[in-house]
């Protein structure tokens, strides 16, 4: 089997799926969007290839069934998600999915001791409901009855639009699988980050996904005209907030393996000759040992007191979101680890900054993950890409790793 | 005559006048608007009561005038705008009308060596065309042809709105006064700023109106995934923008006289989770000496070049507006100060930082200003607000002032 065309393929493919967009000119595809529909032929044609069954379960999510030696064997699954944001790139998600029907294809019709499931979950991104994973929380029996009930921006709900793809939303709880029969998940993701490629590295192994604190901090100080309040008599809230900006970053840079980022900003009033009397911030802190994180954060705000306090500003904070952080299999990233090394590749573990289905799937499973060297760190962006050797690397990896759990078992 | 009852009068007459307004339930009052005549009705009354002769020049300058000793004597000026911002205070600009002519009832009817003229401008906020100062820019001979094309919002001319108040624009140039018949102009204004409340003074003598440079200010970095893109790899050019910000503040704070402002801020693309990848900023720089401010402005470029180069960020900056800074009148300004000290004042000078009438005054004659205190430097705000004992003390400085004008003719 030539690898190097199967990853050529497994490329193509994410080309082909690029295709189906909601949008004209540029790739968008939510969760049972009618482009969903042509995503599904294309995966049922190349599944029904590979000698693959497949259905469709009630969130929409499509599964590839190649089935094991024996009847009764337990499964190992494979996938990723095929829904996208808006102008989305190719590879986030696809690649996962069409990577896993090329190993199932570099398997060359050899039946393992488990049976393998494709899995194309039908979101992940979080688009069209404003909740993220709904594609996994189903496999994974996490799918909430009050998902049924979120609109999207026309005003349809979950559960007219799993009726309006031909689906039946009272057959949800059968989506999720039976945690006894799993052996694990594998996904192949893009890093969508610049750390492989920083590094000159292929590949690297999932150890965990990062948790993360999402806030919204506020300095308020007295608004004034820029002519005529001298520098001592100021309460700038921009000012404050400047200096709280520069402390979050350094915090952030002296404790390794944190990030921090305020991303949005509003000063008001928001004139070139008004001083600012108040500043609207977003906190965002991820770090893969939750109780690193909380210090992270309770120490910023603490940082922003001090600041506040100084220049006679008030303080004010809600946290909006928190997520625990998701370690990965040890026991999986290590057979991974293994079969890096045997493809001869370097073995670098590293942590997800974002989430992804695997996350979910941690909760059903033993799950890992395998990322690609994101060319430029570029994600979520039509010009996301991934290197043909890097996606043929990852089949030479995913077809040992197999190997490998075909022995374990 | 109980200036105690004079200076009362004066700030009742504020109130009256802040009723004549374009928006219900809030001070709006912009060039030669409706409510401008009712303005007119009022200050022309008052004005006959006092024996003044009143006419309106071709900008819909009103002006009073109180005759001399002699028929050639030459002129005094006074006077302020009676225009407004929007949702305005009652006494910025205003209290320097009633003020004027709280001082020629203060005389009661005694003749000076020279006429009095008390000038209620029709424009200095620009609020309706976007060019500030029209009416004194009208009275220095500084008005120009082509600001009779300027549209406001509803597409129609200063031409037009000179015509729909009864004005003739072809009399524009005979508003400007003969700088050889004019010995001078005295500006009563409330401060706008803090100052002198934290200095606990009543008054102040402005010895000069700032200089000012407007900037736009721009870092350009790397957008970035907030979870996946690790600190040492960021290009954040909103942390570049903190750090040059907290510098823009140091340096203004070491040099007196100087203040630096960044009002309006924007980050990008602007999502929680996302690195911003250009920040655009206003930066807005005064100063009483030119000279200084430049130097100011040149030196926060380099800071910005010095930050962006050490993050990888790009910079761009463009200078949108350049004011010189305008010095009052020494010799005037000496005067008011004995005015000031002979009234058991303490002697103040200070530099105004926003502009004023007199700045525009300053070309056509020796002109000077005296601030009244700001409680809480509030302006340009319905809260806006002066102490009736402050009043008091501007009329007495100023009977005194005309005195020792009057001695020194």
């Amino acid at each position: 089997m030539n690898l190097h065309l199967l990853a050529q393929e497994a490329l193509e493919r994410c080309v082909q799926l690029a295709r189906y967009s909601e949008e004209v000119g540029r790739l968008t595809r939510t969760f049972l969007s009618p482009p969903m529909q042509e995503v599904h032929r294309a995966l049922t044609g190349w599944m029904l290839e590979l000698g693959m069954t497949v259905r469709t379960d009630a969130v929409g999510n499509l599964i590839g069934h190649y089935p094991a030696q024996t009847p009764q064997a337990p499964l190992f699954l494979l996938g990723s998600h095929v829904d996208t944001v808006r102008d989305a790139g190719k590879y986030d998600g696809v690649l996962g999915v069409t990577l896993a029907l090329a190993l199932v294809k570099g398997l060359e019709g050899r039946r393992l001791p488990f049976a393998l499931e494709v899995i194309a979950f039908s979101e992940e991104e979080g688009v069209r409901y404003g909740v993220p994973f709904l594609g996994s929380k189903a496999v994974a029996g996490r799918f909430e009855p009050s998902f049924l009930g979120l609109c999207d921006a026309e005003g349809r709900t979950v559960e007219e639009a799993i009726r309006a793809f031909g689906l039946r939303p009272d057959q949800i709880p059968q989506a999720a699988y039976n945690p006894a029969s799993v052996k694990g998940f594998l996904e192949f993701h893009i890093e969508q980050g610049p750390v492989l490629e920083a590094l000159g590295y292929p590949l690297g192994i999932v150890e965990a996904i990062v948790g993360q604190s999402r806030l919204e901090v506020a300095f308020r100080g007295q608004a004034g005209h820029a002519g005529t309040t001298p520098m001592h008599l100021r309460r700038d809230a921009l000012a404050g907030a400047a200096e709280w900006m520069t402390l979050v970053e350094r915090e952030a840079r002296e404790e390794p393996g944190l990030v921090a980022t305020v991303g949005m900003i509003k000063a008001l009033p928001g004139a070139a000759n008004v001083i600012p009397g108040e500043v609207q911030m977003s906190l965002d802190v991820r770090h893969p040992y939750d109780e690193v994180r909380s210090l992270a954060v309770a120490n910023l705000i603490t940082r922003a007191q001090q600041v506040a306090q100084r220049r006679g500003l008030e303080l004010g904070y809600l946290t909006k979101y928190e997520q625990a952080a998701v370690p990965c299999h040890p026991g999986l990233n290590d057979l991974l680890a293994q079969a890096v090394e045997a493809q001869g590749y370097p073995v670098h573990r590293l942590v997800s900054g974002a989430g992804h289905d695997a996350m979910i799937m941690t909760s059903l499973c033993p799950s890992t993950m395998l990322f690609l060297r994101s060319p430029g760190g570029l994600s979520h962006h039509p010009d996301e890409s991934v290197w043909p050797e890097d996606v043929e690397a990852a089949l030479r990896v995913g077809l040992d790793f197999l190997e490998r759990m075909a022995h374990s078992v």
